[in-house]
This record gives structure tokens, sequence and C-alpha cells, in this order.
């Protein structure tokens, strides 16, 4: 029986085949998402993986239902899997804010889901890293936010040579709709099918680009001439100064390329991308000011911010630089048993270095000698022990440093002298 | 917007109200799962969320149907969240077990989905540490799994006055089954239908599981009788042996009530109680040692073994007992910013603060100083560090111990002489 197309099974190293999702590498990119986003002063989160549809369809409208993994539950409620954390996070964030000190600094590791024409690296789950900031207008929270995704690449060993933030903002793309537009048509609809005319720019057919900008008033050479201009706002100065002043000017430059496709964002956006240009976007994000009043239903007004980035182009980024460090899953002590009469007092002692913290291995029945030596040597243990009876009857411990392959017998009292 | 019903929210700490859930207590849990599992040398494993709905029904046949979270994707494909890990690690061992060294020792803490009906403490989600042994036919790895069940109970401070494992045999009551029917009907429906009279009896009234057994030949007082005589086959006194030279024999007693409800298991099988008998299961599992066969149809044929250990009764149990660690995430360091003008300097050092690992907060806009020392308070940082100048204009910090009270001016040069 197979899993799903889109799915992944994540295999303990050494993988059998290069092809297959390794656990550890996955443990390895979590543990420094986690580690960076608690030295930022971020705490965990999380929430269902099932949520009610409406969630998604308020904030993305009823096209989003397209995409997702939704369905009727046995309650005939309409249900689906989450396809990205920030609507439950605003939620959450709606129902208990006044218990919270602002700002407020969440991140989360939550799995996403969503229902895609099958193409390479395009999953149908994925893992995100979700960090977010509510509660302050001021840009010093983006850039707060924005130095957050920087150090998250920069802990798994990506310089400036591998990456780079394309900072952009919707206000600078809404001023200039508006000029266009003579205020007439802003906040309407004509405004985000605009922003998505310029999200698609760099993959679509200029011609049709430029078709759909005519028909809105606009045409693509003006647009190319705003982008390459490329004038920061004040609210953009303000976070290269920031970024600048922690010496991580070289990792962003502004780019109003970037839009971000999601109808909610209403101050600066960025994407991470590599380099070379090879991959999708590492990760991206900005600022929605209206999400958690939306969400509410308008009960609770907070500002917020927020970046994802996913752990499918990650991996194929540090697989591509070289940076998925070895394997390493220490096995400190492996117990050799030879002498079926000392396995109970062998039990003993394994149970006494795993209590004292040690991660130890030893042969479930008994096995020639030379077996289990081989075990120890394939899981990599740092030593192995050996109890053994002395000449005159009493107990000894044999104990072997495979590193070194030093050697030495002691009398063995207990686990205590071995640690 | 509300979540679904029997869906948990996990907040950071310190919590708003008392019956929300800790994202701060699941980490401490999940944090001591892992630990204990990699000192018994277990490697981590994971797969996906949601499977074909055969994989479910395989196993446990289409009665299942009506208790899971089962819907047909926009592929068309019958697919259901899972209910439980092992027939997805029996999959996934399946495919690859030639490539790993026996015996395979995994273990992994997914989130499982079960619709069923509202009640206290019953959620339609929850996590599970799942640990598994697969290729090892001998008791010595069953007690190897036990073992590891109880650790990581103890790892979380309980005791042999907080729980006990009642373990039973499978083998124990298919003899019983065989000498009531005389081989008949052995391996036959009837054998589970048994099985199912003696996993309700705790829960049944009498005279109900009376008649039921009578219908297949037994009675109830025979039945309580061989319960009540408990004597260990050969594989369970050999398991007590070795938990007993591990100094782990208090932890467990041969209970057959336990028989375990699903119909895969084989040989010995158990559960985690508390001792009190207030709570449900903490933990079961057993052998199962032809369901690599069924779920590869019949490629691979592989002994396993394993439990399931959720995080819910585990939570209301460490409750109980007082047994919650104190709230506790440090903040190193609270970066005081009182003089606007070292606000870029005040960037620079908590930038290299926290790229030398520690975890740093200030506050992103201007504030008066004794606000933000209180904040620096709540969040129970170790010490504040202010930049400032000295009379003649150089560049100072001044760090105060927030524990002792004690503080220090010192000439600022740089970041490392502050770590």
């Amino acid at each position: 029986m197979e899993r799903l197309p889109g799915f992944r099974d994540f295999y303990p190293e050494p993988l059998p085949q290069k092809d297959i999702w390794s656990a550890d590498v996955r443990n390895h990119i979590f543990d420094t998402w986690r580690n960076t986003a608690r030295r930022y002063g971020f705490r965990e989160y999380d929430g269902p993986p099932l949520e009610p549809l409406e969630l998604f369809t308020t904030k993305s409208g009823d096209e989003i239902v397209g995409q997702l993994y939704n369905f009727t539950d046995k309650g005939d409620r309409a249900v689906a899997l989450r396809p990205e954390m920030t609507p439950t996070l605003a939620r959450m964030v709606a129902a208990h804010e006044r218990n919270y000190r602002k700002p407020i600094k969440w991140f989360s590791i939550p799995q996403l889901f969503r229902y895609e024409r099958q193409q390479k690296g395009r999953l149908r789950e994925h893992f995100q890293l979700n960090a977010d900031i509510f509660g302050e207008t001021d840009p010093a929270a983006d850039a707060e936010l924005m130095a957050l995704l920087i150090d998250s690449l920069r802990a798994l060993k990506l310089t400036a040579d591998d990456f780079v933030i394309r900072l952009s903002s919707r206000n600078a793309w809404h001023e200039f709709f508006k000029r266009g537009m003579r205020n007439a048509e802003c906040g309407t609809e004509k405004e985000y099918e605009f922003y998505t005319i310029i999200d698609k720019l760099e993959r679509e057919d200029p011609s049709q680009s430029d078709a759909k900008l005519k028909a809105l008033g606009f045409s693509l050479d003006e647009v190319k001439k705003f982008i390459a201009a490329a004038t920061p706002t004040p609210e953009l100065e303000t976070i290269l100064k920031n970024l600048d002043a922690r010496g991580l000017g070289d990792f962003v430059k502004i780019d109003y390329n970037v839009i971000r496709g999601l109808a909610y964002y209403t101050g600066p956006v960025f994407e991470a991308f590599d380099k070379k240009g090879e991959l999708r976007a590492i990760a991206g994000g900005g600022r929605y000011d209206h999400l958690v009043k939306l969400v509410s239903g308008g009960k609770v007004d907070l500002p917020g911010l927020g970046f994802g980035m996913g752990d499918v182009v990650l991996t194929e980024l540090l697989k591509a630089r070289g940076l998925v460090p070895a394997f390493d899953a220490p096995t400190d002590v492996f117990c050799l048993i030879e002498d079926e009469s000392l396995r109970a007092a062998s039990l003993k002692l394994i149970q006494d270095l795993r209590a004292a913290g040690l991660s130890v291995e030893y042969p479930f029945v008994p096995a020639k000698p030379d077996r289990q030596f081989k075990r120890a040597v394939e899981l990599g243990a740092t030593r192995t022990l050996r109890l053994e009876r002395s000449a005159n009857g009493d107990v000894q411990v044999r104990q072997k440093n495979l590193k070194t392959r030093e050697e030495k017998v002691v009398p063995y009292t207990n686990a205590a002298s071995l640690l």
C-alpha cells in the first residue's frame, strides 16, 4: 500500500536511498528554527490542523477552496486542513490578546496542506516556520521580524552569498495605484486585481501583463519604470537603517517586483530567495494590520505582521550548498554481553547508564562476540563496556574506547564509576 | 470564529486561563519523550497525517470508518486523517526494512484524529509517543519496550506510587480459548469476538458479559477464575525477570483483564494506568507479529511490537500530581534603550548577544525608563544592559543583575565583554 501522492515519509538516517526524506535533517531544521526564534524572544504556540472552512474563505475568498483539502465532517461541518497558519493565529490572538503583554512575539512550526497539481518540488504538504508580531505599528517590528528571518537562515550556515531578501511595500504600490486611478477605485476589487497582475509579472508573458494593466488604465512601461526606480518609502528606509545598524544590511534589497499574492497584506512585504535564482521563494511575509479585526468580526483590532518559511525549498537549498550536516545520533555506550550469566547484571548497568543520561545499546539475544562488536561500530558507539569474570570470579568491566581503541579493565562496582 | 469542537489551541505561558492548553507543557512532555527514547537508542521517524482509507480498514476492518475523519479528495481518493500510527509505520518499515539493521527501534510523536462523541477528556485529536521494535521475537524486546514506557513516565517524575503497567498475554487468552473451543474455532472471527468481550469486562454489566460468553460456550465464572489466577506464561515470566534485573519490577503486575481492543495483537499486551484508577489508560501496546505481512500484502514478514502514550491523559495525571513544571522561558538580557541616539549601537549589541546564543529583548519604540524596566521584570530577565554616555561622552554600559540587584558600569567596547 502506497502513501498519498505529494505526501512525505521521514526516515531515520542512515537513509536507504538518496530520494528519501530524512527525519534527522527535518529535526535539525526544526531545532535551528526553534533556537533562533527563542533567542529573539519569540514564544511557541500551536493550533489545530483542521479548522472550519470559513476561517480560510473569510480571509482569502472562496477561490481558495479549489486548492484546499476540504470536506464535510460527520457533524455536518464544512472543514479544511489548514493551508496556512495565519488565520488560526489571528483567531487565537483575537480570543486572548488582552491577557498577553504587547508586543506579542509568537512562533510555530505547523504542517500545512494544499491540494495542488503535482509538479517537481511541489508537494501537497510542507512544514513552515511561522513567526509573527502583534501590537506594534512601528517599522522597528518589521525590522525585528526580518532580522529573525535572516538569522534563521544564517543559523543553518547560509550566507549573504546564498540568499537575499527582496523588500517591497504594499503602501508604495497603493500610492502608485492611487495616482493612476485618481482615487476613484482605491480599496475596491480593482486594487487587488492590480496587485495580482504585479505579483505575476515575473512569471507571465509581458504582452499579457501589459494588456491586463491597460484594461485597468496602466501600462507595463510605467510599471517597469516604477520598479526600476525602487525608491524606498519612509517606512522601508527605517527598516533598512535598522537592519544596517544590526550589520544585516547586506541581506536585503528593495525590489518592487515583490508584492505577495495574498489579499490581506497592508504595509512592507518581503520574500527571501536563493541568489542563484534556481529555487522558488524560501520565505515570505509582511504586514497585515487589519486581519485580526477581520477574523474576530471587528471585536479585536490589533496590527500584525509575520512570515512563513517552508521546509521543502529550504532543504533543497541546503542540499545544493552542501550544508546538510552529517548524520549524528551518538550511541554513547554499546554494552557487550558475552557471558549470559552476567545478562541480568548487564541489564542493571544499562538501566543505570541510561538513567544517567547516556544513550545505550546492547544485544537483545545471545550473539557471537564479533557480531556484537560489529554492531557497536555500525551504531557509531563511543565505547563498549563488557561485564566479565576475573580469574578469581569477581565481576570486572572491560572498557574500550572505539575512537582511540584504548582498552582497560577495572573492577566493577556500579554504573557511577563508568560515567 | 471558533475552532472545531474536540480540537485544541496551545498557547504560550503564562496562560490567560486555567483551562487553556499550554504549548510549553506540551513541549516539556515532547522533549522528555524524545530524550528518553534516544537514551534507549530509538530513532525518530514521521509519516503523513493523511493516508489512504484502505490502510486503516485493512488492519482494523470496515467498522473503524465510523470513527474516522475520512473523505474523498479532489483526485477521487478515499482518504482519512490517521487515527493511529502503527499502520503508517508498518507501511514504512515494509517498504525499506532491508536497508536497516535489525532490531529496528523507532519512535515518533504524531498527532492522531478520531471522530468520537464529545465527552469530558475525550478529544478528537491528541498527540502520542509511539515507540516500536521490529525484527526480534524474543521477549527481551518486549521488556526493552516496557522499560522505555516506564522510563518515559519516570522522566516526568512519576513514580511506582503513581502508575502501574498491567501486563497480559494474547497467547494466554488464546490457550484459554483453545481449551474451551477444543480447537474448532481457533483463528476464526469467534476468537476475536471472545477477545472483545474480555476487553469490555471491566466496563460492562456482568450479566451481559456472562450471556455473551455463554453464547460462545464459556462462562463469566471460569473467565474470572482464570483472571484471578493470573498465572504468567513463560514469555511473561521472561519479561518480568528482565524488568526485575533492571530494577523496574515494581512498575509491573500480571493482569489478565487487559487484552487490548485491536485485532492485530499476537503476544504480550500491556496498559499503563494511574494507581488511583481515576483516569483512562495512560499508554497501551503489545506484540503484533503479523501486521507488517498484512500491510505489505505478504511481501515482508517481520515481527513487531510497540506502544502508544497519549498527551491528554498524561497531562491530566501530571496536573493531578502537581508535576507540571513552573513556566520557564528565560530572557537572558533585556536591553534598555533610554538614549535614542544610542539605538543603532544598542541594536548592534542586541544582534551580537543573540548571535552568541543569548535570548535578548528590548523596546521597539521609545518608552519611559520605568516602563522599560517593568517589562524586563515581567519577562523574567536575568539582567538588564543599558548603553549610555559618560560625562566625557564615551559610550559605557550599565549592567544590572535582576536577581542580586547588583549594578555596575563599565566602558563599552563590544558584546564579547558582556557574555
